[in-house]
């Protein structure tokens, strides 16, 4: 009714030249305005606790150090000055040291995409959501849980190209059905073609990862040198946690670091199992091998774009299985976000549940994830959308779910005004007592932005929605996953640097792939 | 596994007198310690904003005034220097007036149960939570939607009493099967008899809410004096926004104010509907009603407790349907708490959604509402269990499964503890590179209170989870709704207490009830 009134006062309003430019302006894709966090961020720990964690990580990488299981990166590090015993592989590090390095990573770097548009703020108050990254399996409610493979990795990739919201790319599902020795080579092509968001490559050894560079380079028409010189394509490097980071990670931070690309040094630190039960513990472990990361990028390229990555969570303790979006989750991400910015280092984080259905258990448990990190400050959001059963499976209806939530929290952190026309004494003094704001100037003038219009909720009353299917939440959301799976559109590409890339793909299979570490 | 470990090393340790002590101590019901939230609240609004809706409110209260309806409150503020247009029954406010009253407003106190274990303190950083409040319609899975009645208001007051995160009780529907004039006196007698919680009186005429009143007083064996000393029980006033006060509200504000017990003023400002649809706007028209209430409180009576009400929400333009968890919603409830901060008020808020089903969207709406809320500083949490639909339904199933919400959000406001013992620097040592701590001794000791255990979640793997059913959290707060209802046992009562109750409700049913404004 309030839309329809309001449509035919517009047309009174303006003429029919207007409305049809209004028209066109409104079918036109609207640039995706990158969130950015404004709010004073959450805290979970005072002062002085930020700096017991960061003295007890300290003490830890001096005293016990972190086993270096790449010789590359440990030879980084004695050059750099560190103590490394050869026997044990562990390299200890000096606090002074530790901090002096971190020091030379950047705050805040851009990561560039195919075009201006695309690049993307991280670090300071930026928030970038990036879908759900790795998991074996892949379900939606057509064709049940299946392994993962090449047909569903293209599905999410296209997804994530579609979902505005999504400003980072990521395989989401491992295409198990390719080749490993040249699996790299198809998810890398098809992140760079189907999408033109910053791609994601595996730290599996030095072979796949410089073929991930040489994609992107190729595609972003690049020399060697302008490439390196900025941002383009970033890995996550998981700690071998506790306190052990192996060959290939090891290796990869030191590569990406090299040619200038991004690393996020994320420690797989659950509390009770690979890391202590409290969960001040935890942090501790995670910050010792998060620093231990970041330092040794610094010593391979002074200044190198590092990323903090939180993933410290807890056990369930009846079955050892990993619990996700639990309460001691939330507080270890919002004292995650406070180290990193004891630091000045960007804050990645992630949104996840242990839920085996999309249903509420998912909702709340990613609203757990969501409110803690997004409050908490996180810049790099791994595992946006579409995580589901503790990271072992992709879901298409869940990615639909999780962009609504990512779009609920994106305008929470729409600041309020305050200016004279939004306190609207005028507009109440109009209206006066007992009247209604509905068909009001103010309202009129305002009501087609006014609010956040969701895709998922259902607000109508129960009797519309009864007659209408009594659908739930989870039903829309496997409605609404196919209307973001067939609204997917390719981008433009260079056709000339497509062959290239494609001639490139052709040499390096001839050749029989890369070899994984 | 571990759980097992844990206990057999337990047993080994000690002797057999001590298990025994020990079971008894486990069966004994743990009091519930009240919910503190220590950690800074969150903030939308800078501190010159809060000061641009109070400027705004106060121009409101002075310059256009408030409809009071009822002739008594306009009397009270003529008598305490108010302006008073009776033609337009319009009560103007002089900004330093409001301000003066405002401050008499107790930042903090005690509402009391039946024993002193079930005082809640209310205000500072204090929590409470309250069940669903007044729908007229009640839903379980086994009968389905129907309109509220007098056995299931009494299942959710008993509901409500089994439940330790609910502190205060309230009608979750209302029982029309009833006869209007006598109704309030079941209901309080239910709350009384059946419940140690402090109790809910409609503020619907000076007849009912005496009852009420008089109700307490018989049940908690004190003198009127002694009665009055301290607050028992409470209403809840709703503005009839715009700028209006009915003449039960403002006759309740009075009355339970003059009887030293609770009133807690909350306007129904939908941004869109009632207020305007700027959210600054809605909540410049929430702030001048609530101080409004809350002064007409002050000049009843000095010091009379009284409660900051925010329920700012917004309509879907689509439809006028109020929407609630929306991203709009948790500004209005953030700024609602700085606005009582501003003012030394304790703060209610909501745990509310506007969904039809026990599903995904409830789950996200309540948590987009308790995230706001709770981390906003509420201090009385209405609706904490159980509203659906927006507030027209009381259900079983949402109850509980808003329970297991809270007690996630209470778990969370645990603060984490970082002694030495807790960073684990020797733990950590002990391990080293590439253990684990599943069976470490700082984790044994520890591994059985470390983390917080849901009722709903199922973190399974999703064979264990298909195997055993497939069952949704949807089903799960099914048959943690039947446990809930199941556990009810009747605390306590005085017989000559109940006795003198009884025959006070013989006579006034004998004399047909009160009649209702």
């Amino acid at each position: 009714m309030v839309r329809e009134t309001g449509r035919s006062e517009r047309h009174k309003r303006a003429g029919r030249d207007r409305s049809a430019r209004a028209a066109r302006a409104a079918a036109a894709p609207k640039a995706f305005k990158q969130p950015y966090n404004s709010y004073p961020f959450a805290e979970v720990l005072s002062a002085d606790q930020v700096e017991d964690i960061h003295n007890a990580s300290l003490t830890i990488l001096a005293r016990q150090g972190i086993r270096m299981l790449n010789a590359e990166a440990r030879r980084v590090l004695k050059d750099a000055g560190c103590r490394v015993d050869e026997g044990t592989l562990t390299v200890f590090f000096d606090p002074d040291f530790v901090m002096e390095k971190v020091a030379l990573a950047p705050s805040e770097f851009v990561i560039h995409g195919a075009t201006a548009e695309r690049d993307v703020r991280i670090g300071g108050r930026w928030l970038a959501p990036v879908p759900v990254g790795g998991p074996p399996n892949v379900s939606d409610f057509d064709e049940g849980r299946r392994p993962g493979n090449w047909r569903d990795c293209v599905g999410f990739i296209e997804m994530s190209q579609t979902a505005d919201v999504i400003m980072i790319n990521t395989p989401s599902v491992e295409p198990i059905d390719l080749p490993v020795a040249t699996r790299h080579l198809d998810v890398t092509r098809a992140q760079l073609v189907l999408t033109e968001k910053p791609p994601f490559v595996y730290a599996r050894g030095d072979e796949p990862l410089a073929d991930g560079l040489e994609m992107t380079r190729i595609m972003r028409g690049l020399s060697q040198e302008a490439f390196e010189a900025r941002p383009h394509i970033y890995t996550v490097v998981n700690t071998n946690s506790p306190l052990q980071i192996d060959n290939p990670m090891g290796q990869g931070i030191v590569d990406m670091a090299r040619a200038g690309q991004v690393t996020i040094v994320t420690p797989f630190t659950l509390a009770g199992a690979m890391a202590p039960v409290t969960i001040a513990g935890a942090l501790t472990l995670q910050n010792a091998e998060a620093l231990a990361g970041i330092v040794l990028a610094q010593c391979a390229k002074p200044g190198a774009p590092v990323i903090y990555g939180g993933f410290t969570s807890n056990v369930d303790m009846k079955s050892g299985a990993p619990a996700f979006g639990t309460p001691e989750y939330a507080k270890a991400q919002i004292a995650s976000g406070q180290l990193c910015r004891r630091y000045g280092m960007p804050f990645r984080s992630s949104n996840v549940n242990a839920s085996n259905a999309v249903d509420a258990q998912a909702a709340w448990e990613s609203m757990m994830s969501l409110w803690s990190t997004i409050t908490g400050g996180v810049n790099w959001l791994q595992h946006g959308a579409g995580w589901l059963e503790g990271g072992l499976v992709a879901s298409y209806e869940k990615f639909a779910m999780d962009i609504d939530l990512l779009k609920m929290m994106i305008a929470f952190l729409e600041p309020m005004k305050t200016d004279p026309d939004s306190l609207a004494v005028e507009a109440i003094a109009q209206v006066g007592p007992g009247g209604h704001f509905f068909g009001s100037p103010h309202t009129m003038e305002r009501y087609a932005e006014a609010f956040h219009t969701p895709h998922l909720a259902d607000w109508r009353n129960f009797e519309s929605w009864r007659e209408d299917g009594a659908q739930t939440a989870t039903d829309r959301a496997y409605r609404r996953s196919k209307e973001i799976r067939a609204a997917y559109r390719a981008p433009e590409v260079d056709a000339a640097r497509v062959e290239e890339l494609d001639a490139f793909i052709d040499k390096r299979k001839e050749a029989g792939g890369a070899t994984l570490m």
